[in-house]
Parts: structure tokens; C-alpha cells; sequence
């Protein structure tokens, strides 16, 4: 049902793709690219629902597991996303222990939680899709704010949720009052003490630590602080780069000058 | 202005259709079929308001009245979807007397509520908008938790609130603590008791009860239980039954073991 | 590679279902009920190719065999449509030996043909797509005018064409000088003499017989007369007639008459 | 069936809008200003198929006759605009009477035309939708090139032909070698002459005489000239137009000078 | 960066242009007539993030100010809209202090307020988009409601708003307890003194008046009470009423009574 | 108004970007690398004119020379993309002289060809923009069959043609029997005397050599051989080929074997 999960069970380390053009076609081309599982990013993404779901069912035959990063916490989007057939969601900006236990009641039906039953286009694209999926959708709070990281043992700890995931650049912002400039791949000591405890704190309550980087060898070294997940880059970057590495060296080779 | 208040005023039951698709096409196809109203899932249909306002428009020449079911309670659904020319809202998982009242308000212009002035396409469709259209648009609160089910009276006397809209499928989960699985046209005990109790509610206070059911069967007892308004499956639930029926018989007819 | 060349080879009938709503999400529901393959009509239905690139998106996962019925004998959409993914091309009106070799030639890369190489869409969905797709997409013309009944045996006898396609309600018109109305399940004697003696053409030169129908009865009575592929109905039918059905038993359940 | 057909059998003039811009909204807003009928721009409009359809369906309740100008004679988009629900297509650059016999003969059913059957969304939008349309649908070719004028008197005898619609700009280009630049509401003689020499070849052929305009004073003249049908301006001048006005008119006031 | 912020620098009132159709296209004809800054309404129009995205791109060549009205206080709104190049966000139904508060922290990254980080079209379409944008952005709070009329000088006092956006047609439903009707424009000396009012608490609180106005008549006048931007009229009524006066002077030109 | 025609001018050679993702997004990113030009690929992209125009849009700004890739020889899309702004049009599969007259003669406003007059987007992009552009759009024509090959001078000698575009997949699979599979960037003999002979062709007729390729380095060689401008690669390789690079490095520093 869920890649993530069978990885993590058998102990590996998974891959994330990132998805932030509104596009079914660069979905389907990521997820033929190897990725165990593709983030569609509803919040910073250049993309909104009626996005989200062509690329849900453009990603689909792919076997990769999608996931969706909510714009922000509330059950519309929550919830939206789980019945468009997402298997795992990461909320963004999560502060405090009663904004998980929020996050978490909205991906579950009752009695686990409040999520509403519709699963309209899941229910097709997933047979036997049902009440039972309470167990396989997977809820990953992003820590990233100041509030975040002082409550972070307690969010850790939260009934249900699967795992933190943690976005460099606004935990950077959030936490070191405007000293640093906002970025992923962090080296300032700082900084990678700060996402070390992260890891720290979802191994002392059995969960998952995942980590947005820009760079496969920041993405490695993440895995062996003991991250479960690392993202690696996204699709406006890898495009961007590879473009324009493409114009550099036509303009290298061919000497133009302007 | 409002077909719904017309059958109500006569004392005739009224059908509801249901749209989950995202699809203008299939909004004009189910707008001709002789549903009294026709109510888009903005909540768990596939769809968003990109949808939302050509399936409107698409549905307007049929003078079906349109409806609504928004995501969630918030401000900003109730008033786009109005703006976007809905004559009725459904509000899910109404669960306590102020959010009810929250609801209210946001479909009606001061001084009765808050609804914010702009009825851009709605004032192109319908000439003469104003606000004077508090006393036609119709405020459907659906009662499906169990908070809900224990607010149900206060709920159900909230000043300005046109009707109750029961979802069978969030109220069994919602009430019956896992015990059963979700789905239409209940018929244990606890369930009917209980869905007629919220008839009674509706009866008590002066509004209408209506009910999302499955089949026509169960729609006209409910009919008979005093329910205004019924809604009978959906496009999805119409589109894939009779596409499954279909391909049955072929191989039935043509024996192919597969 | 394609489920109809498979279920040919192996002596058995083929059904196929057919879609001219704009929808990917009605795309993957009628995908998922059973259909051996799936034609996108880009001729009536309500759709172009912005509709029928994500549709193909969506049906992808179910295993279906993909095909479009081209709005004429073009180039441009027959090679859009493969490009997007299309493993068959229905193509209408086809009343000459040299339509059929055009139509031909547009389906297949050099030197067979005259397709012009860059499977877009394709290439990532079929990791292997090339020139070797010749084999592989099926091309089948439609009988349907006077002109085509004259010339049928020449055009069955083309080389590379994969099947004839009959639209019954064209070739009424078109055969029959307005004596009969448009329809599907032609039960006339010169209409049925009609239909079998295409099928007839089929086996004299090798290649598929395919009918579109309007009942899985008319269906079965077909691929008893040879037929080896039948569409029954489609989805604006089995949508608007299921809701209809659904509306009328409410009706007369409730007995409301107006 | 067909405002202008109504219309013009009592001897009145009509009105015609037209629309560039690919939206349903501002399609709807046209159809709410008071014209006989709308044509939607497919040629020159920045618009396709995918906007035509929800155009056509926003204009439906209108009761104002929906038109199309297709992009050039081909079946392809005389046929698909038809089956979308249009009640007349202006098919621009007629230049023969081969030409003209060919447009007509895609807008008609046999064994009047070749017009293939399947009117998707035309059936839901129009009950009761089948051949007998061949007498209700509007044929108007555009005379705009000089081989059109040459041919001029043998294309308005075109048997099934409804009328002539003359686009000015482009008749200015085709017959004037350059001298004169393309514009609406031509003064120049020689070109009221042939606009004039129009109107007279439709009356002798008992067909309409349609032309496009700037002004509602110009429109006002051709009626006067035996115009039946005068199209005036259009959605994105009359925008950019008011727009600019009200733009000038503040600067004016606040004299700000920059 | 900011037209706007460059104007009022230089001692100069500002013309804002409005859009609530949602195209691409009708933006780019708004761009191209002359205003200082265009508003894409996200709140009343026609439209959301779908809409609003390609219409920022299409406006981005004309150096034009973007801005949107976002549909209600809330976070996501404000920062989807940022993110996808919104300089300037307008805010409705601001009623108290906290509410000012937490819409500019939406709009500043730490350590100044809580926007998350990830300008993912911004960063495209303005190299060098950082967190120095935060100096930038205007923040526009719209004072419309009853309460916030009473607390209008707390909330000009909110550190890091730069302006109010009166919009008198909420104004006048929300503080006239329905004495009046919805409008722009008002003459009524109550609304006049009131709107003079808020341009009174700007001045005093060194932040930017602006006024939503129906005619460059009006809006020249608020610009001599101390408003530094008006907005006249929008895309909706321009269209219409200038379709709506062709339509009338043909009628009358051609005495057509009907 | 033409970089292109700026830089040849001033003897240096182009660079051309690739676009074949249907999405503004990809587009304006893509504008934002350091191309000369960027060609939107209608005939193999995945897209058509609903992205095309948008695209258009958001490329706007950027200053980027804007083409388009026609699907087919065929006067509408060659009319639509001009109209929507397009300042260059390459047009596949050019056999023939008459082909190469036609395709000039669909590019220029009567009397030098029968390009219909409605400028409409193009208008409100380029202001200005009237007959006075057949001097300023660029016309391309492929050479990639066996015939056009054979009438390679012929063609190349075409009046108001600008210049020939290569596409070596299709001249390849066109011209060589099958013997040698499609792909860029040709090593062989007879591929590169081939290539070099249609550049010498465009230097006899003083008009421009153009040629699809896959790196830098063919590029540049391409350059030497005097061809005036080179495409290399596009969006969907630049990403695939990224994304895979990123995958493959992760696994490898990872040491996952799966």
C-alpha cells in the first residue's frame, strides 16, 4: 500500500522527489526518474488543487508512493489531498503538541480522528480504499519555526503522527533572528545541532525523520545522521540547472562574449 | 428564484442530484435529467472552484437550483461559492449551536450576517442580485458527529438556518465508534432512530431535513420519515454502476471466462 | 504492449469502452470497470487534445489499451495522439483506398510511413517507445459512407490497416439517403446484410472487425457474427440514462406528478 | 430554434457581439448586454475548443444564438463547433464556389451534406437534437479575398448557403494591393462600392448580408445599405477601449503629467 | 520594485486598475492601459490561485504593480500569493488589531513575522527575490466592518502595515445597519465623512489611504481628500458597459422597438 | 523587435531553447536561462493551443525571442501562432517547393502572401503590430524527408523564406531506409555531409541554418559548420536528465542495491 513504510521496515532509506510545477506531465517524468516517493508541494508550489489531482493520477501507474505538502494546516486542505489518493502528507509550520494532535485527527476517520468520508477519486484509483487507511497515510509535521523547536520532544511524542520533517530553510529563518540567510544544506554548526536533535527526537519516539536537502551528498550525509527520508532538490531546480549549465557551455564553446 | 422554496411552499418532497465530478459536461448532462436541484462536492468531489463556477454556468440554462457543499466551515468557500452564484450551501460536520451560527452569517449581508458585498457572476446571472438574496439562498447545515448529534436541537433552533442535511456515512462513523463501516441507506436500529430523530429536530424548528441516500427506495421512505429534500447517489456512484453493468452483461452474454 | 492484439491472438472478442466527456477523472472511473480498451472520441466528444493528454495520463495505471478516435483523416491529430500515448487510432470517414494508405502512413515512422519521430509523452510512459511502435499501434478505419461501403473491399485490403471500424449511425445516413434515422443497434435487414458483409471483408483480408453498439445484447449478436471488437455505449449515455433511471423510480416511488 | 432566423423572417435587422477572449465569464457578461447573437472568435480569438465549450455552455441561457467563426474550412472545427452546440459558423476566406459547396456540405447531414452524426454536447444543451438541425444551423462564408470578390456572385448562389459575412480588414488587404491598411468601417469609395456590391449579390441570391463593424454608426449605415446582420466592435476593444478612457479621463482630472 | 512605493515617494497619487475575470488574457489588456498597479480580486472574483498565477505572468512584461485581494484573512492565501509574485496583498474585513497584526506578520519573513519560506515563481520572475522583499510588499488592510470602523486608529497604528483600502460597498452594509444600499461612490455626508476619516487615521499614522471608486469623477476627488491610490471601476463593469452602450446606440440608431 | 535578427545581423549565432511541457511555469523558467530564442514545440510537444498562448504570455517579459513549432503544414496553426505572438514559426516536414510557398504565403499579409488579418493578443503584446510584421516573423522550414531533401535547393531558394531547420530524428529514419535509428547529434558520414549540404544550401540562398541538437558540443560543432542558430536539448531531457543524475548519485552514495 505504502513504499515508504515497506522501506522503512526493512530498514532502508527512502528517496523523495519534489514536485512544485502544476504540471501532470513533469509529474509523470519525475516519477519515472527512480524516486521511492513523489511530494507535491500545495503550499510553496506554483500549483493548487486543481493541479494536484491530474498529477495524482498522472503519477499513479508509476508505483512511486505520492505524497502532497499542504499549504498550511487546516482540514480542507488535509483532507482534500488524502481523498485526490495522497498516501502521505506533510504539514508545514507545525508549532505546538495541539497543532499535531489537530494535524493528525484531520487524516483519520473517527474514532481516530475527524476526517470526513469521501474518498472519491482514491476510492477508485484504490480499490478497497476505506476506513482501514487510517493505517497506511502517512502524517509528517514539518518543524520549522522557533516554537516548533522548543516544543519539539512534545510533538514528537504525538499520538499517531509518523514522522517530523524538517524545511531548512525556514528552520533557519525561524530559529536564528535573521542571522542567517535562509537555504538548505546547512553547515553552520548550529544549524546541523539543530537538525541532528531532530533525528534524536523521532528515534526516541519510534518515528520518522525526513529532511529537505538541495544536494544528494548533504542528502547521503543526512541518512547517516540517521534520517528515514531525504528530498532531494525539486523540479524547478533540477530544470533550472540543467538549462542553465546547457546555455554555459554553449556559450563557453562558442565564445560569445555578451 | 428558488425552485426549492417553491416545492417546500407547495408541500412536495424535493430530489436532489449530487456532482463529485469536476466537469461542466457532466454538470449540463445530470441538469437534464429532472433532479429539482443540483448540489457540486466541493468537499469530497474531485473538484475545486476552478470547477466550480463553469459547472454553475453550465447548469444555469436548466433553472435546477444550484447548490453547493463547501469544504468546510470558513468564510471564504461559503461567500466564493455564493458570489459564484449558488442559491443553497451545505456546510459538513456543523457540530456545535456557534459554528452553526458562524455558517449564518457568512451567507447573509450585513446587518443579518457578514457576508462580504461582490456578487460578481452571480449579479451577470441572476439580474437584480442584492441583498435581498438573504431571504433566497439557503442555509444547509450538515449534522454528522457526534458532537453534533449532541447539539443537535440547539443546532436545529439557530436563527436564519433554512435546513438540517444528514450524511449517513460521516453520522455512522462519527456516532457508532467504529462499530460500523460507513455508507448510505442504513437500516440498523440505532441509525434510522437516529436519522429520524434529526427529521423530528427539523420538523420542531421549523426547517427542512434532508437526506444524502443511495437509492430511490430508500429515498422516498425517508420521504415518508417527513425528509424534504432526499439526494440519490451521484455522477461517479450513476457513471461506474452502469459502466460495470454494462460490461457484466457483455461478458455474460459473451462468455468469456476472465 | 497492447491487450487487444493479446485477446485477438488468443481467439477472443474484445470490449471497448468509449469516452466523450473532457474529464480525466471520468477517464480513470470508466477504466476501472472492466473494459479490455478505452477510446477518447476527439471527433463528438466534448473534449480536444488539452482533455485527452491527461485522460491518457489517468487511464495509464489501469492497464487499459488507450485509443482516440481523431476528429478526420490529419495528420496532426493522428501523430498528436500517438505522441500522447494512443496504442490505437480510430479515424472516421474514411471512403477511398488512398484515404486509408494516407491514414496508414500517418501511424507509421519510415519507411513504412511518414510519422515524424518525438514520442513526448509516450517515451515516458513506455520506456522502449521507438520506431518498433509500428508493430504495435494499431490502426483501424471506419466504414461509414456510401463512397466507403463502394470502396470497402479495396480499403479493408489496405496494407497495414490493423481493422475496420463501423459507426452505425453514419452509415445509415450515409448509406441509406435519409430513409432511416441515425442510430446504433441497426436491426433493418439492409442495414444488418451491411454490417456482416464488412465484418465479412475483415476476414477475407486478415484484419479486425469492430462495431460500435448501444447494448451489450446487440454486442454479443455481433461477435457472433464475427465481430472481434464491439464498444458498447459510452459514458454520456450510461450517465445520463442511469440518472434518469434513478430520477423517474424516485418520482414514481414518491408519486409526486408534475 | 434560432433567434436570427426569427428575426430576419420579420424583416428585422440583428445584432451580432463577438468574443476574442477565451473565457466563459466574459462570454457570459456579453450575452447579458442585449445582442441577437454572439459569435465566438475561433480564428482570431486567443481562444480554442477547450474555451468554445464552456463559452457555449455559459451562453445557453441566455437565449442569445451562439455562433462560431471557425479558423479556416476544414470539417475538423465546422463539425466539432456544431456538435459543441453552435447555430451558425462563419467560415472565413471563401474564395470559390468550391470552396463555399464544401463548407456547406460539412454543415449538413446526408444526404444534404457530409456532416458526420454524433451531436454530444448539442444534445443535452438542445432536446430533440438530429438531422432536421440541417435547417436550423447558419452557413455565412466570408468574402475577404480578391479571388472571392472575382467569384463573388457564383459563391452567393451556393445552394444550402445562408449568407455572406464580410470581414473588412482582410477584404481591405485582399484587393486593395497594399494601397489602403486593414481597419473596420471603410469610407474609402471604392470599398463602400464593393461592400455595397456584397449586400446586393446576397439579396439576388435571397441570402443574408452580414457585416463586421467599429461603431454603431457605421452598423446603423450598412443596415440602411440591406445589412442584415451587422456585428459591432468586440469583447476586447469595447475593454481595452473603456478601460483606456477611464484611465485617461483620471489622469485628465488629477493632472498628473507623466 | 514597486511602482507604487516609487510614486508615492515622489508626492504622486497612484491609479489602480481591478481584475475579476479570471484570464490570462483580459489581464494583459488591463496592463496595457496605463494604471500604476492592477488588482487581481482573488476575494470577489470570478477566479482563484489558478487563475491568478497565469494572469501574473501575463502582466509581469507590462512593469505594472501586481497586487491581489486575497479572499479572507488567512495564511495561505496571503502567502500563495506572494509566492507566486504579488506585490502588494490587500486584506478584507480587517475588524481589530490582532487581525492587522497577524495579516503583515503572513507577509514578512522572520525575524519581522511567520511567512514561510519558498518564492518558487517570485524567485523566477524577480532574480534576487529574498528575504529583503519583506521592505517591499505592501501590506493593505481594508477597513470595511462595523468593528473595524471602531478601531480604525488602532489598526492604522499596526507596525508594518502601509496602508487602508476602504471598499465602501461593505462600508456602507456594515456600518449603516441597512439604511443604505451596497455602492461606490457614496454621497451621503455620514459615508463621506466616514471615508474622509480613514484617509485622516492614514496621514496621521504615516501609512497610504486608497479608496475603491466607480468613476475617475469620484476618484479625483478622493485624491484631493488625502487618498494616495483610487481604484476605478474594473474589467467586469468596464466590459459590460460599454457592450451594454454599443448595444443601446445601435437600438436607437436602427429604432429597432423591441 | 527580432533578437534573432539582431544577433545574425551582427554575424553571431543563436542559441534556441526547447519547450515541450505544456505549462506558463516551465515556459517562463526556461526564459529566465539565457536563451536567445525559445520555441515552443506544438507538433511533438505535449501541449497545444491552450498552453501555447499562456506560454506565450509568460514569456513575455523576459525579451526572449518567442517561436513556435507548428504541428503540420496547415494555415490555422501556423495563423494562431502568429496571432498569439509568436515572432518565428518552424514548420515540419517540407518537401516541396509548393509546401515552402505555402507555408511563406500563411506567414504574410496580402499582397506578399494570404496571412488572414486579427492580430489579437499579438496586438495588446507587440504595440504597433500591423502589416508592417511580414517583415519582423521569422519563417523556418524542415528539411527531414527523403523528398525534401531532394528539393533541398529548390526550397531553400524559396522568396520570403528565412530559413531551413533541421531535425535530424526524422532526416534520419526519412533518408536512410530504416538502416539507422532516430537521435540527434549524428556521427555518421553521410548524416554530417548531409547536415553540412543543407547549411551550405542555406549560405548559397543567404538565408539561415538551423539545427535541433543534443549537447553543447554538437552545438558549438554545428556553429563551425556554419549553422546560424542551434537548439539544444529542452525541458523534458534537462529534467529527466537531472532528475536521473540526482536519483543515480543519491543511490550510489547511498549504497541502497535495489
Amino acid at each position: 500500500m505504502n513504499r515508504l513504510k515497506d522501506l522503512w521496515a526493512s530498514g532502508r532509506p527512502a528517496l523523495n522527489g519534489w514536485c512544485s510545477i502544476g504540471s501532470p506531465f513533469t509529474a509523470e517524468i519525475m516519477a519515472a526518474q527512480g524516486y521511492d516517493s513523489l511530494s507535491i508541494d500545495w503550499q510553496h508550489g506554483a500549483l493548487d488543487y486543481s493541479d494536484l489531482l491530474p498529477m495524482l493520477q498522472a503519477i499513479r501507474a508509476s508505483g512511486v508512493t505520492p505524497m502532497v505538502r499542504v499549504p498550511w494546516l487546516d482540514p480542507t486542505s488535509v483532507m482534500k489531498a488524502l481523498d485526490a489518493g495522497a498516501m502521505g502528507i506533510i504539514c508545514p509550520m507545525i508549532s505546538t503538541r495541539q497543532q499535531a494532535e489537530d494535524f493528525v485527527s484531520y487524516m483519520r476517520y473517527p474514532p481516530q480522528g475527524q476526517r470526513s468520508y469521501g474518498p472519491t477519486r482514491a476510492g477508485f484509483a484504490m480499490p478497497g480504499y476505506g476506513v482501514g487507511m487510517n493505517d497506511h497515510v502517512l502524517a509528517l509535521a514539518m518543524i520549522e519555526t522557533k516554537e516548533g523547536v522548543e516544543n519539539l520532544e512534545e510533538i514528537a511524542a504525538t499520538p499517531g503522527l509518523d514522522g517530523l520533517y524538517v524545511g531548512p530553510a525556514d528552520l533557519t529563518l525561524g530559529t536564528q533572528d535573521g542571522r542567517l540567510p535562509p537555504g538548505f544544506d546547512r553547515e553552520e554548526p548550529e544549524m546541523t545541532t539543530l537538525i541532528r536533535r531532530i533525528a534524536t527526537a523521532c528515534k526516541a519516539n519510534g518515528i520518522r525523520a525526513c529532511l529537505h536537502c538541495g544536494t544528494p551528498d548533504y542528502a547521503a550525509k543526512a541518512i547517516g545522521w540517521g534520517y528515514d527520508l531525504t528530498t532531494v532538490s525539486g523540479d524547478t531546480r533540477l530544470l533550472a540547472g540543467a538549462a542553465k549549465a546547457s546555455v554555459d557551455a554553449f556559450r563557453a564553446l562558442t565564445k560569445r562574449g555578451d
